[in-house]
């Protein structure tokens, strides 16, 4: 099977490529964010993070019809095809990464009620695995890399380590004094929220491997979603 | 636009629902065996979840490929179109609904390591609430019902109050009795993937509207993801 020669069609995957990025962008913001705000325990920073999901939804529906338009004026084939299947898919994970920066937030609203339970080192750390991993996978859709995508997919085990480390981390800080107990939780659910950043992004990974080398590497070698 | 008349498109199509279904119908099982079994305090009916979602993912796999090749061959137009990239994105929130049966089996497991904390009332209720929600979603996609659609969206609330309500009751358990915190923290977790396959529920239900009625309702009237 050929890929499509019309000109118009490429020139619309790059600006389709163009607008994943920018939503990509805007993701790993949020996420960053959510979670300086939460680390620097700053009320304002944390209202904007709530308040600031505008962009990302409206380049949510934007993207999925371009997607939507070019399969109907276009009817690509081949790895093209498959290039506007990921899109579509890779934008709704971008969007549910922007739904969990304000789960993150919200999370951090209850947090700053209380003392702070333990200076915040993993979770900053995680927050950075999570985005690199996401601005690496989506980089990976956009130069159709498929090692790059692979290197995504292998960092998610840190990301799971780290989340158990809060987790064991918390439970000591709760065991030892009651009153931890309802922020140490919120930033155990963080901790979650960022893994499935991570999880997002793994499955944008899997959605450049499948878009580039029509191989399915979803359900194979560990399950991480 | 007229909608495609090949009569092989709409015989392909017909198949596709009945394996969306069908792949439906594992997923509510998955998730209400998972919740059964850490209510029966089962661990061989736990186990059996965490071994058993094999059929999911091959589904997974098979659907994916099946809207791929009828985007390819047939090039539908219109509704014809919507309904296969509806179909994409049902697929994967069946998927994920498997995987967060698993992850309740996860939690339950831990759980059972535990005497029980408290008579587990509202999270099989949950349970039901968010089975019932998929269910009709996926009736909504089939019957092309966006009346039934909108009543799933309208019951994503109900499901929120209850993990609401059973994070409050936990958390009393908690603070009265430290020993309660490991096995409380794991019926969290559970209420929150409750929540999570209602809100896949919603995700579907949205798609059915789109579907239906090229109209968007994402990211209007509240958000529940």
């Amino acid at each position: 099977m050929a890929t499509s020669t019309v000109p118009h069609f490429q020139e619309e995957l790059q600006q389709l490529k163009a607008r994943l990025l920018e939503m990509g962008g805007f993701a790993e913001d949020r996420v960053r964010s959510a979670v300086n705000a939460l680390v620097d325990r700053d009320p304002a920073a944390v209202d904007a993070v709530l308040a600031g999901d505008g962009p990302i939804n409206e380049l949510h529906i934007e993207i999925d019809s371009r997607c939507f338009k070019m399969l109907a004026l276009h009817q690509p084939m081949a790895v093209d095809l498959r290039a506007i299947m990921s899109a579509v898919k890779i934008n709704t994970d971008l969007e549910r990464v922007g739904d969990l920066a304000v789960n993150i937030a919200e999370a951090a609203v209850r947090y700053l009620q209380h003392p702070p339970v333990k200076a915040l080192i993993d979770i900053p750390r995680m927050a950075e695995i999570a985005q690199g991993m996401l601005r690496d996978a989506l980089d990976a859709y956009v130069r159709r890399d498929t090692t790059l995508a692979q290197a995504v997919l292998d960092r998610d085990d840190v990301l799971d380590g780290l989340k158990t480390q809060v987790f064991r981390d918390l439970l000591t800080v709760m065991l030892s004094a009651p009153q931890t107990i309802e922020p140490s939780l919120d930033l155990i659910l963080v901790s979650r929220h960022l893994e499935r950043i991570g999880d997002h992004a793994t499955n944008v990974a899997e959605d450049v491997i499948f878009m580039v080398s029509a191989r399915d590497v979803r359900h194979h070698a560990g399950d991480h979603t």
